[in-house]
């Protein structure tokens, strides 16, 4: 069994993708729970820009690790995990084009309604008025639709994932990511709600698993409104 | 020499990255300055994400790639550039960082100055008034300080660079992003500019190069100031 501590906060679907693919990866590890507990000294000390998911593992060169795509990335590269990080390059650059571009709208869209906090220079962290805020929100909800058809046309085109056939490494981040868009009620066109259905399938409980924990988040702040 | 078409935005840390990184590769390439085009149809119909750099080559699956950072490390597998991109997980820790946390900062803080447009859900992309715009741009300047130290106390720690003792895919991408600080007059860490300083050394001209058009557009736009 590898000695991997897999440190997460379950709500998230960044979290969500790391918790996903070490399930499906069938490496050893042990999961904590870390909601409330990212700026202690002690977290600090490990992780000085107190994110998660992170990993701790003796065989890391400074013994932690953040990002969820550099997380799966590693893990696979050391443990020779092809199947769910391919040589193909069309996954990295859709990392890099989810994390850049396809992501923080969807923050921007999604996060008043989970509660989360924006970010510097968002309108959402701003002192604006809430009108002004729901116009700011609105506008990220529009420039959602454009690049996440890019992963259709482009990154998926005419396989079942951007991985070919199997889930890669780049499909657990897109589709857990897609799961905050419930929150929201946003009209998912037909083709990603049948690929986030294949991921599910395809992954069995090492996505249904880590999926209830947001699914069920989503539900309880739903609940409050 | 190899069949490599870099399209680049000459003014943009971005495209600086795979500049410099395509001329300390030593592999053969020719660039495409496609300033004004990136939203033709003929550019949409390869790259509908209409992103710079973007590479085209025959030999890759689509015939395509962007993602300065994919770019990067798809021409380090495909050619064996172990010095550039060793098998490192901080590497793609730190640019996946960059991306996500530091960047959009960055963005926010220096956009403004630059005359480059901000994204949906950013207050200097709304119709706040120009006071409202520069606090959220302040709150962004204020942001950089931990991440930028991020990069210090973590990925580069003891080190010369993320990568070790040799500039890594990383480490260009960090220097290269520091570059649009200078149009803010942000006060850059002594190990910071150290850091930029010595990779402008160790890479001589393949770093020099792409550095003075970024640094001749941030002269043009003080210039007019």
């Amino acid at each position: 069994m590898a000695d991997i501590k897999l440190n997460v906060i379950k709500p998230s679907v960044n979290n969500m993708s790391a918790r996903v693919f070490l399930r499906a990866s069938g490496l050893g590890f042990t999961e904590n729970d870390v909601y409330g507990q990212t700026r202690t000294p002690e977290y600090l000390a490990a992780c000085p820009a107190h994110l998660t998911p992170m990993i701790e593992t003796s065989e890391l060169p400074n013994g932690v690790l953040w990002e969820s795509c550099a997380i799966m990335q590693y893990l696979s590269n050391k443990h020779g995990l092809e199947n769910l990080y391919p040589r193909d390059p069309m996954i990295d650059s859709a990392m890099f084009y989810l994390i850049g571009t396809f992501y923080p709208y969807l923050a921007r869209a999604t996060y008043p309604a989970l509660n989360f906090p924006q970010y510097p220079g968002e309108v959402g962290h701003s002192d604006a008025d809430a009108p002004t805020k729901e116009k700011a929100r609105q506008a990220a909800v529009e420039a959602l639709a454009e690049p996440l058809d890019v992963f259709r046309s482009f990154y998926i085109k005419d396989r079942p994932f951007i991985g070919g056939d199997r889930p890669s490494i780049a499909d657990i981040r897109l589709a857990a990511t897609l799961e905050f868009l419930a929150v929201i009620d946003y009209p998912l066109p037909s083709w990603a709600k049948d690929y986030v259905a294949a991921m599910e399938k395809s992954l069995g409980d090492a996505y249904t698993e880590p999926a209830n924990d947001v699914r069920g988040y989503i539900g309880y702040v739903r609940s409050l409104g």
